[in-house]
C-alpha cells in the first residue's frame, strides 16, 4: 500500500512548552511512600494514566502487560503482611547505623494509599517466539518496566503520587493476587493524591545515598573511556 | 532537621499544557529503525536527553546506569556484525509467511544513525546489599530500563528518533564495547534526527501484531477478574 496514511510524513511539531511539560514531569516525579490523602483517584484520571502505560514500547509489539487494580482491603492486608515479613528480613541485612537508618525509613503506603496497582508481564502473550526477544529473553520484562515508567510520569503530571514496593517476595505477591506462577508481577504500586510531593528523593535528603554527577557516568566508545574535554561533557557540566 | 528545605511542601503546579506535552510525547514516541538523517545531534541536546535518563527512579537511589556514547565507526561495525548474525538466527525461528515478513522488516539503524548509545547496569554500584533489591534481584535492571524510557521520551520531545536494538547476543555487545561480564548492557540504542516519525508503530501498520484493547487488560483485585460494568472500564472505553 504505497502512500497509506501511516506512511505519510505528517510531522507533529513539538513546542518548547511541550518539552517543558515533559522535563518538569521527569524532574519532579517521586517515589512516594507517605503523604497519601484518602481522596479517591477519579476513574477518568486513572484511565488516562493506564492509557499512557499502554502506549509504552514493547518488544515485538507484544504488549505483555496487564493492569491489576487492587481496591480490596483484604487483598491489600495480605500484600502488606508479605511486605512486613520481607522488610524485617531486609533490615537484618544491614548493619549498625545503616540498619537503624533503614528501620527509620517509610518504604511503602500499601494500606493508606487509596489505590494499589500491580503491573504484570505475561511472557506467553505472543507465543514462544517473539520478534526482538529471541536473543535477550528479558525484553518482555523490560517492555513492562517501560509501561511502569510511562504510568509513573503520567500520574505525576496528574498530581497522583506513585510508590513502587519492591521489598516483597514475588511468590507472596502472586499468591495474594491469584497470579499464576508463569505471570510475573513486575511492579506493585501504591497510588493516590498526596498532601505534597518532596522536592528531592527521600533517600537523598535522608543521607542514604547522594545523586551521582552525570559527567562521571558518561563513557565514550569503550567501557570506562572518559574524556573530560569532550564537548558533551562540557554541556553536561552546565546542567 | 524539622522544616528543612526539602521537607517544606512547595507544591509545583502542573498545568494542562504540561500534561499535554507529556501525553503528546508518550503517544508519539516510536521505535525508530529507519528514516535517520546524517545531521549530528548537538551536544547540548544530547546532554539534556542524558540528564532526563539520569533522573529516572532507581532502587535504593543506586543510579546503576552508565551511558556509553558510541561514535566510533569500527565499534559500530562490530556491533552491526553481531546484529546480523543474531538476526539471521532469529529469522530461522519463524516459519513460512511469518519468516518472509520478518526478513522484510528493518530492525536496526546501527550504521546509518549518527549516534549509538549503550545504557548499562552496574549491579555492584552500591555494594552487595541494596535497599529495595533484597527480595527482587532484578530491581536494578528495572531502574536502568526506567532511565531508558525517560531517555526515549526526552529524545522524542527533542525530535530525536531512538531505536532499541535487542536482536544481539549480550556477550557480543560486551566484547564490542569492552564491557566486563558483570556489567549488563541493558539497552543498545540508535539515535538521530529523522526525516519523519511514523504515526503508528511499524509492527502495527505492517500487520505483525495489532494494538490490544486496553479494556481487556484491566483486572480487579485478582488475576483475570474482569468487570465490564466497572466505571473505570467505562472511562477506558471512551479513550
Amino acid at each position: 500500500m504505497p502512500n497509506s496514511k501511516s506512511e505519510t510524513p505528517q510531522q507533529i511539531e513539538f513546542t518548547q512548552a511541550d518539552r517543558d511539560g515533559l522535563y518538569k514531569t521527569i524532574f519532579n516525579r517521586r517515589d512516594v511512600r507517605g503523604q497519601f490523602t484518602s481522596d479517591p483517584v477519579p476513574d477518568d484520571v486513572l484511565a488516562r494514566i493506564l492509557n499512557a502505560a499502554h502506549h509504552a514500547p514493547s518488544v515485538g509489539f507484544m504488549q505483555p502487560w496487564n493492569f491489576m487494580v487492587i481496591r480490596s482491603k483484604e487483598v491489600r492486608q495480605e500484600v502488606h503482611h508479605a511486605f512486613t515479613k520481607a522488610n524485617a528480613e531486609a533490615a537484618q541485612m544491614f548493619e549498625g547505623e545503616k540498619q537503624d537508618k533503614y528501620k527509620s525509613l517509610k518504604l511503602e503506603g500499601i494500606l493508606e494509599s487509596p489505590l494499589n496497582l500491580c503491573v504484570t508481564c505475561d511472557r506467553d502473550k505472543a507465543g514462544p517466539v517473539v520478534l526482538g526477544r529471541t536473543h535477550i529473553k528479558s525484553m518482555d520484562l523490560n517492555s513492562t518496566v517501560c509501561a511502569v515508567q510511562n504510568l509513573w510520569l503520567a500520574a505525576r503530571a496528574e498530581n497522583v503520587g506513585v510508590g513502587w514496593v519492591s521489598i516483597i517476595e514475588q511468590e507472596a505477591l502472586q499468591k495474594a493476587l491469584g497470579i499464576p506462577s508463569d505471570i510475573i508481577p513486575v511492579a506493585y504500586l501504591c497510588m493516590g493524591y498526596v498532601s505534597h510531593f518532596k522536592d528531592k528523593p527521600e533517600l537523598e535528603t535522608k543521607g542514604w545515598r547522594q545523586r551521582l554527577p552525570l559527567e562521571d557516568l558518561v563513557y565514550f566508545d569503550q567501557w570506562k573511556e572518559t574524556n573530560e574535554e569532550d564537548d558533551l561533557i562540557t554541556e553536561v557540566s552546565k546542567l
